[in-house]
């Protein structure tokens, strides 16, 4: 085999389409330990370089969702939905959508991801709630996805393994930024993880991996058409990250944000967006028939309090404090909290997601590297939003931090992140386009 | 650093050039074991994709052969000249133009590699002589280069140990097909092995690794370059390589051929190209003023009997039997010998390079993987060659194997190789082109 991956990597390298024998066989054999991490590397990298067609990204995505178990969630009981960010600064979009569409009559049982780096990762922002544990077993995931028909838990290791393996080498090899490979990691653990529909959010600006809504367009189709190809109803939404999403990034301040929302209040944005997503859920999970109604079935479930609820429910069954959802920050502190003053008065032309993101990693809310603690008390709070007009030395944005050293560096992080100026900000849509769901049974 | 060659990798893809640091700094860590396989794979990758601009092919060349010992041969009182060849099928001409060269008054002081599947390697071809030994000390290559005149080594551990390193990953991992990266393998040994000049033997064909022309020339200008920037006088020869040079493909029976070549006789494809490099050999080390006076003195030193008894002299110091030189193949015998007979009347139309060299490696000449054993008796000679005219059943080639069994192989792989039809061979010029030694002191 080691040989056959030098011929892969070279064809490849050439343009030549690899075929589903040849891809499957190396997913397999790599996921297997019979072919080094070195010459995968290389085959990852000629990947990266000369790309991939679109019937090879979807060979390597069912490859990649069928190198482990694949859940069956067809015992629910009730129309499964899952939902997908592509990342994001302040994104707690799932903690707002999936209680919602769980409380509109969909079964959402998802598995989410850590944050790294800039971005934040809702598994952290929900572990930040006292008690609240996240990797579950699959019969608990299964049992509570039945009994609540809500449950966020820590990506399994015995789904898509093949992914896990391949992102920890594309992360140790300069080989994550490749649009095929982004997809299939995506879509293969979404399609391994069971549900019948998906909705894909995907993030377009300075906070997320693709920075132009042309970039974002390419990578949502190249995620569509393999999800629908393996039977699943895909849709995506294409949303705006240039600024935050909402005002608190972080971990405990986030979910604190959602609860909000969750209450009819909260940011704008994080409503509207949440409630986007939720409703183009309940679509794709075929709860509603059309946009309007998912929307004004998702407001209706907010304005009841019903998704509130079910939120409380997925927290108590997964063991949290679901009194914690009443109190600030779920009862954590920031034992250093510091203001960015505006040097000057002005207008807030500009506060830049990936600056903030580096920001609130600064202050000990995100990893550096991989399998670094997390600080759920630390962050940054949004005083003041790109449009505000301030004084001189008002302050625009606060940092928690769990030391004076962190504080300082999550403070000079804001320097790069925040422009005040005599201009206005830059006009953009928050929701910039939309994939409806189709395929499906 | 793993975290800087992630970054390289990743502007190496996006074609930005990167800087001397950079490219010193990889080398320098990759080699001390500080940077591990998989990144650099996915980096050699990154260049075999997007190529490198001249400047860092330099860089690169300059950083590997600083990797180790640089070789000092002021000491050995002679004009010193290295040749290379980059590889072929029948290929002996190290062992008819060095001892021509040396014979008049250049030092030829010489590191050479071993075979690697369809192409043979001198190392090989001179440990047929029995009792030579091409392991030697630098003191030793040193001293024989002072005494004789004439030494040829297997390339030492401590010259470029970066390009071991690294040519041993990119075979691991498909990025062997570089022109860069093997420029920068062939020259940074060069470099490190101390000659003042250095002619280069560019082969091209179904039996080199350029197998056209243009990409020969691209070749031979890309190790020009780096060579005569680091103060070398290097000039290039474009040499054909689409059948076999000479009759004799093997070890033995190879030294055999240049014996015979040194004596006046032999095939007058391999005496051609050994005077044709032989006398750019003196020009580049200044013996000759010119192209035509150093082809002229090449004639008289095998005339002489000078070349030879220079040849007979080193593998004395090496330890070798000279007077093996006299016994055909050198006293070895091949256990089994078997004809390849025309399967009808014509001309012989094509004999492939690539083909004889595969037919050879079967009969156990040569080695599938690094580190395999050869049989010195092995190989296959041609009774035919190209343009000939035979009968039905007359022997085109032999084959002499140590088994039926590699026997019927290697006849297997002539049948691949040879093409007898009523179509004259096409036209080629076994001297392509010439690329005259400039640059140095």
């Amino acid at each position: 085999m080691s040989h056959d991956i030098r011929r892969l990597s070279e064809r490849k390298r050439r343009g030549e389409e690899l075929s589903a024998e040849e891809i499957g066989g190396l997913v397999e054999a790599y996921t297997a330990g019979a072919i080094d991490d070195a010459p995968m590397a290389a085959w990852l990298m000629a990947v990266c370089c000369a790309g991939m067609t679109d019937e090879e990204t979807w060979r390597l995505t069912d490859a990649m969702a069928r190198s482990g178990e694949m859940l069956d969630l067809s015992g629910v009981g009730r129309p499964t939905v899952d939902k997908h960010s592509t990342g994001g600064v302040g994104d707690k979009v799932t903690l707002v959508a999936a209680p919602i569409a769980a409380a509109c009559g969909a079964c959402v049982a998802k598995m989410s991801g850590r944050g790294l780096g800039h971005t934040g990762g809702t598994i952290d922002k929900l572990e930040a709630v006292p008690g609240l544990r996240t990797d579950l077993s699959a019969a608990r995931f299964l049992a509570q996805a039945r009994e609540v028909g809500l449950v966020v838990a820590a990506q399994s290791a015995s789904l898509a393994p093949a992914d896990g393996k391949m992102y920890a080498l594309r992360d140790a090899t300069g080989t994550v930024d490749s649009r095929a490979l982004i997809a299939a990691s995506i879509m293969s653990k979404k399609i391994a993880a069971g549900s019948a529909a998906i909705v894909l959010d995907v993030t377009v600006g300075s906070g997320a991996f693709m920075r132009s809504a042309d970039e974002a367009r390419a990578l949502a189709e190249l995620m569509v058409a393999p999800g629908r190809r393996a039977g699943r109803r895909v849709g995506a939404v294409l949303t705006d990250m240039s600024t935050p999403l909402g005002r608190a990034v972080g971990n405990a301040i986030e979910v604190e944000e959602a609860v909000q929302v969750l209450r009819g209040g909260g940011p704008g944005d994080v409503r509207e967006v949440s409630l986007t997503i939720a409703g183009w859920m309940l679509v794709a999970a075929g709860t509603a028939a059309e946009f309007e109604d998912g929307l004004a079935r998702a407001r209706e479930a907010v304005a009841s309090g019903r998704a509130l609820d079910c939120l409380a429910r997925m927290v108590e069954a997964q063991g949290g404090d679901a009194g914690a959802l009443e109190r600030p920050m779920l009862g954590h502190r920031g034992h250093e909290v510091g203001a960015w003053p505006a040097p000057a008065a002005g207008i807030v032309t500009r506060i830049d997601a990936r600056g903030v993101g580096y920001a609130a990693l600064a202050a000990g809310a995100g990893r550096r590297h991989k399998g670094d603690d997390i600080d759920p008390a630390a962050g940054v709070r949004l005083l003041r939003v790109e449009g505000d007009e301030v004084e001189r030395g008002e302050a625009v944005a606060e940092a928690m931090a769990g030391s004076p050293d962190r504080l300082r560096e999550a403070l000079a992080e804001l320097d790069g992140a925040i422009v005040i100026s005599d201009r206005a900000p830059e006009e953009r849509a928050l929701v910039i386009e939309t994939t409806p769901p189709e395929g499906g049974a």
